[in-house]
């Protein structure tokens, strides 16, 4: 199916006149919407998980899982705009005292209007066609057009159609979300004039140059894309003294869940010179199943991407086996292993994201190797530490901090909670921007703010009435209360 | 002067040793530093606004002003980062019951790393060395390297010794702050890896090359840009009825205030057609004085700008004179008038901004082209209603929000309140971004969000301690606290 140039243009328009309904929409109203559509994906949970394993491999248990995060993420953002902090409204009453005197001012966050989402491969429901991106964009009240990806597309179109009649029986205006696909659609929809913001989950190569369309309009526009991330997880040398067996145990089942294709998969792992572990990992890794990779595309550049890293000196296999070439046998997890000095040597043909299931070890012969290895780390989703109660990892940290937008202590970084603490971003290339694809503050991308000068309170939201009607917190003359 | 390259590589690295201290600075010590430059702004204050008489020829009152509103910024954001709220703390208590079990996780703003800020050559103070970009990089712990405006060179160089000077003496790191100059130093800035965010203010052209330069870079980033805006009005009938004569007078005081080179200079202004408007507008502009132009540059466009619209079908002088050649006399106001009709047939040729003492009058034969010819104006900062009270102008209102950053009721966009509810900046080309460059949120622009996963009090931010030690506002488990 590809959509074609005057559809596009069709749908995006249809999307800039739903928008003012949805920008003139109530946070109750729009909050229903998406409790409309969480319900309807539950309801369709079976039908759609089966569709989605038959595409995606991923399995019924996994899949089963992610529709009720997609239905949690929806009814979260429902409960995030029903709070009502979200609109950050600010009222500075005038004070004619001052030199110059200062008006009336009042500030509120608007939507920003008919936002494009691009789905992943490796979520075919949290960030796919109902995903984050869309849940937060609807929840501010902008129209969405989302582009399939290519891996599920009976999927995209089936809960398309779900999201569809929801949205229409819970009483949303007409535009306010369709699904189109093929490269070229993708391609216009970044172009099209009525597109205000893009939220983009994807590959590096792919991201970027969506990311550079963005930027090239003669209106620019955010482009909001999650690209690549490493992961970095460093292990102290008393951690792995402590527990290097339960280390190894818990690395492994991080790197091959869901066949490595996870946005946080640890694909770096830092470790002291000469010890056992990475004995200790090829033995939990050795019994991990193969699995059948997301698509063809991606499982045909999995063996390349393994050659790539054994081709380069001064690397080891720990275990499994680089040679992969029989698809049909399905992915299974291999481990490299080499030296901080060898990446310091080769940080660019080293540190390269390999989707699939395996990681690197890299032994640090002490803190300033590790220091200064990590510092060729590129910008990632998350960083994590393994270490002792009572070390000093401070200055591990605040490295972390400067790289990564998580920074885990004694987990694995698979598995993102859908919270209001959460920040699934990070540097460049893990993120494009310094907002969240995931958690309650994701729908600040869709926001543009508007201030209001002397403005009569009948043309004022009513977030910025001075009765606060809607009971929502607010900053009032510097002050911030709780409504 | 010009900064040659080996000079900036060691002010940039001097700037990312610096960012370490300014990231574990604590709040207060921070705004110390913010008091410590307002001070000493305020204490030169007489050398400072003649130095910037003799560049600029604002004039000592206005600039005087602009020396009050300059440290008066400073010490806004001395207050934003003491009360809190703008790191944003977020903390998710664990939660093992839910599925999957969900991590105790804990989300702050931190620091994006140096910025590297442009000055504007109309406000040598408000948004220059120690402007509103510079002090809102500081506040939240960013250091900052100015790139100095041709304009006002001098100045610039003084304005940096006393900040450096107050930010020694107040205990801030070396290399927190640093000027250069040159056209080369400014791009090699942009291009600098060390270099995490940019600030600018100025015109369209020179702003977007760099927008363009920033998101070119290997790992793009953020550039918040201030380019241009048209600022329309909107008068309606019954407003011009009721107070032709005094909107005329107001405006005339608005658009050749400061020779008409402030970006909210109401540059168009829409009136119903068949009135005496214009002849009032003549009348209150004839006798306004003429007056220097900021630069040379700036004074040589001004004619040609003049000339641009005067040659256009369908504009008419309402007052003035187009032929503006002899410099030495400084740019007298014109005023324009055209049709909304023209506006639509030519919106290119007559949308461009003209920096200087000039505006154009579009008559609107009734609300429908009134709306068509809105809807051709570009993004804009500001965006002015004048209607009698009791008027519906919600359509008009809800267009202009569409449009601009701050939608103002019977008053005159140029002044900027410096306050918690300002937003200075609108949809492209107003801003490149989001965000205000005035007013408390801009801080928001060199901020990006890290989560911490389980981690150790011992490594956290005291702003994620359970017990608050800071006392400052934060959403624990889902609920705002006001600390």
């Amino acid at each position: 199916m590809s959509t074609a140039t005057l559809d596009l243009t069709a749908i995006t328009a249809a999307a800039t006149e739903a928008a003012k309904v949805t920008a003139a929409a109530s946070d109750a109203e729009r909050a229903s919407w998406l409790t409309a559509v969480a319900d309807a994906l539950d309801a369709n949970v079976t039908e759609l998980v089966a569709i989605a394993d038959s595409e995606t491999s991923l399995g019924t248990v996994r899949l089963t899982g992610e529709v009720a995060r997609t239905s949690g993420q929806l009814r979260l953002f429902a409960k995030v705009i029903t709070e009502g902090s979200y609109l950050e409204a600010v009222i500075d009453h005038a004070d004619p005292t001052s030199a110059p005197p200062k008006p009336d001012l009042r500030r509120i966050l608007r939507p920003i209007g008919p936002v494009a989402v691009f789905s992943a491969s490796n979520f075919p429901f949290a960030f796919s066609v109902a995903g984050g991106d869309t849940a937060s964009a609807l929840a501010v009240g902008c129209p969405v057009v989302v582009k399939a990806h290519s891996g599920h597309i009976r999927l995209s179109e089936r809960t398309a159609e779900i999201v569809s009649e929801a949205l229409a029986k819970a009483g949303a205006p007409d535009g306010i979300f369709a699904l189109v696909s093929g490269r070229e659609a993708g391609t216009a929809l970044v172009q099209d004039p009525a597109i205000k913001a893009v939220g983009f989950t994807g590959s590096i190569p792919g991201g970027r140059a969506l990311f550079d369309l963005a930027n090239s309009r003669p209106e620019p526009i955010p482009f909001y894309g999650e690209l690549g991330s490493l992961n970095p997880v460093v292990i102290t040398a008393d951690a792995l003294a402590e527990r290097g067996q339960q280390l190894a145990a818990g690395l492994a089942g991080s790197f091959t869940m869901g066949a490595g294709q996870f946005c946080t998969k640890p694909g770096l792992v830092f470790i002291p010179a000469g010890t056992d572990f990475a004995a200790h990992l090829a033995e939990a890794s050795k019994d991990k199943p193969t699995a059948a990779m997301l698509t063809e595309r991606i499982a045909e550049a999995y063996p390349d991407g393994l050659r790539n890293v054994a081709d380069q000196p001064g690397v080891a296999v720990v275990s499994g086996t680089v040679q992969q070439d029989s698809l049909a046998d399905g992915a299974a997890p291999v481990v490299f292993s080499t030296s901080a000095a060898n990446v310091l040597e080769r940080p660019e043909e080293l540190l390269e994201e390999c989707f699939g299931p395996t990681t690197l070890l890299i032994e640090y012969a002490n803190q300033d190797e590790l220091a200064a290895a990590l510092a060729k780390v590129p910008g990632s989703l998350t960083g994590t530490v393994h270490a002792q109660p009572g070390e000093d990892v401070s200055a591990l940290v605040e490295q972390l901090s400067g790289l990564a937008g998580r920074v885990l202590f004694d987990g694995w970084p698979t598995g993102v909670a859908v919270n209001w603490a959460q920040q699934h971003g990070g540097p460049y290339p893990a993120t494009t921007s310094l907002f969240t694809s995931v958690g309650a503050t994701a729908v600040r991308r869709f926001q543009r703010p508007v201030a209001y000068q002397d403005a009569p309170e009948t043309v004022l939201h009513p977030a910025l009435h001075d009765s606060n009607p809607l009971g929502i917190p607010r900053r009032v003359d510097g002050v911030l209360t709780l409504g």
